[in-house]
């Protein structure tokens, strides 16, 4: 906060307030803010109807208010914040949150709280390493499981259904995106809502899904075929395999982001597909299934040991099918360790 | 717009653009915005990766961006917004994408879209009263099959998940709020966080519950006791009900939301036990769970036909008990419609 001059941080309930203090609270129309100044007591301002629930946590001073009366003009008076300053706010706050703050601290100007926060978040503890190579071992687990699930015959939503059952007998709970089930020309839209398309035999099944461990997220994306592929699909299926693993292979503390992505991206532009590799490389990944370091073009952060993040490279072939490969890597002292194990050769389901 | 001078309206992911345009898109650092001005046509910023599941929607621009470009850059330069101007911004959009948007539109000065959306969104239109009725049936049917269940001896997670079950097999969709099981002492704080408490005979449960049927909300509590309860129980129970049978009769078009509520406070302060009665009587419902118009001290918002809302007065007796009693109510050009009919009578399960 010292070094980007910001003079109050406030943190509404998201991964930022479970980080910063172990509570998760739930973001509604009753305020909920954190207020974090560079000097003086951090500030829970909290609805005495939610104030039952706040952990208690060591120097922060609880500011509850009553049903009728404006949190945010209490949170005001509380801090006495004078003068022209810059503050920041959750990224992921309510605007109407953010417009009141702005309305009642009028001469600060505000900045997203990542630009502070992800300097934390994005470096992970051997703590939180180890909830995310967890949460990964309990989704390779929940991938074998679902490999011996009949599929054809049967709709996207009931294999999502079963993988849901699957993902929460792993000790996973639920995460706030369903599973993707993409099946056949479906699975050529990265981010195709689980439907009713029924699977047949000759389909490739792109499978995406998660969980949180503890907090902390698992995701991993695998593609079956059922029954066996043509030999247009296996190809491809080989290539983004070889795409995937280049692209862990380039992973060293040093290396920007962005290399990452032109090194995976590659592998499929030189066998003439990058047309149909049509989004990022990868996303970090901690208590957010999608937060800092972004593996994308003109992303030039250097990595650094304990970043961890996905390698996902896909080929989607529009009407006829889709092929992605997902695992999740934490950056080491040298490299890359996966956080999936579950095996990346091609299955065959029936 | 007009009649508030709002030049253009900032949609994000929620229940308004759900409202507008029957799509649901997903919150994430993507930014998803539907924009619609005064003058020219409505135009939705969307990842190219998100185009394929946007519902065709006649009159609405499609604006796509590739993952390397800046998709708010792009919208401001569709939109060619110039000069001083007041903007719009779903109320829950993300803090982040209004910073972008304020830093882009530098001259314009925001105001949370509720300013106009909630005149229309609190106005249930008669299809949108059939759906909260029909859910308000399918939560009323769960509350009959909740009282089968054995409560004594078992967890108030286990209560919880059983519960999730039967709302899911009644045709409701999970709420982004679980459900409250609130045994014992538990009961006597509102927003009790459902745990590991076993329920013991001699317990009062406040089960507050719903879900989403065609993205409309169910919401309903019940407070049942394990085994005979004692006379001070039975007595707050009867109050409680009382309370809510008042506010319930109190309410029709022109009195205000307040009013309601002074009205269902009044039965509980007579008696005595106004200090126990610790949140507002009740919020409006539709998409969201919480909505307008909030039932409240100091809304005098007048109550029209077609408004749709909770009645829920409760009264907790800290390291004692709560009681909670909840139906949804529609306005009508009377009176009110209650949308729940599960029995308020004391309900004892084993």
């Amino acid at each position: 906060m010292r070094a980007e001059d910001i003079q109050c941080l406030f943190v509404t309930p998201s991964a930022d307030l479970i980080y910063l203090m172990g509570y998760h609270g739930h973001p509604s129309e009753r305020p909920l803010v954190l207020a974090v100044s560079q000097d003086g007591e951090p500030t829970l301002l909290v609805s005495r109807l939610e104030s039952f629930g706040v952990p208690t946590t060591e120097g922060v001073q609880i500011l509850p208010y009553e049903e009728t009366e404006d949190g945010i003009a209490i949170l005001a008076d509380a801090l006495s914040q004078s003068g022209a300053a810059k503050c920041a706010i959750s990224d992921v706050a309510w605007a109407s949150t953010l417009l009141r703050l702005q309305s009642v601290f009028g001469d600060c100007t505000f900045a997203p709280a990542s630009t502070i926060l992800r300097e934390l978040r994005m470096r992970k503890s051997p703590g939180e390493i180890e909830l995310i190579r967890e949460a990964g071992l309990r989704a390779d687990r929940a991938f074998e499981q679902l490999l011996r699930l009949r599929f054809s015959g049967r709709k996207e939503r009931e294999i999502g259904s079963e993988l849901v059952e699957i993902l929460r007998s792993n000790g996973l709970a639920s995460a706030s995106w369903g599973p993707i089930v993409a099946s056949g020309a479906n699975a050529a839209s990265p981010h195709h809502h689980t439907g009713e398309r029924v699977i047949q035999e000759g389909d490739a099944v792109v499978l995406d899904f998660g969980g949180t461990f503890e907090d902390y997220q698992a995701d991993i994306t695998r593609t079956v075929h059922v029954g066996n592929p043509g030999t247009e699909f296996a190809r491809i299926y080989e290539l983004v395999k070889e795409a995937q693993q280049a692209g862990v292979a380039a992973v060293r503390p040093g290396v920007t982001a962005e290399s990452v992505d032109r090194v995976t991206r590659g592998v499929i532009e030189r066998a003439g597909y990058g047309q149909y590799f049509v989004h990022r490389t990868g996303h970090g990944l901690g208590l957010e299934a999608h937060e800092e370091p972004y593996i994308v073009g003109g992303n030039s952060v250097p990595l650094e040991a304990s970043m961890v993040f996905s390698v996902e490279p896909g080929a989607y072939l529009p009407g006829d099918f889709g092929v992605r490969i997902e695992d999740i890597v934490a950056v080491t002292s040298q490299a890359a360790e996966r956080m999936n194990h579950a095996t990346r050769d091609l299955q065959i389901v029936e």
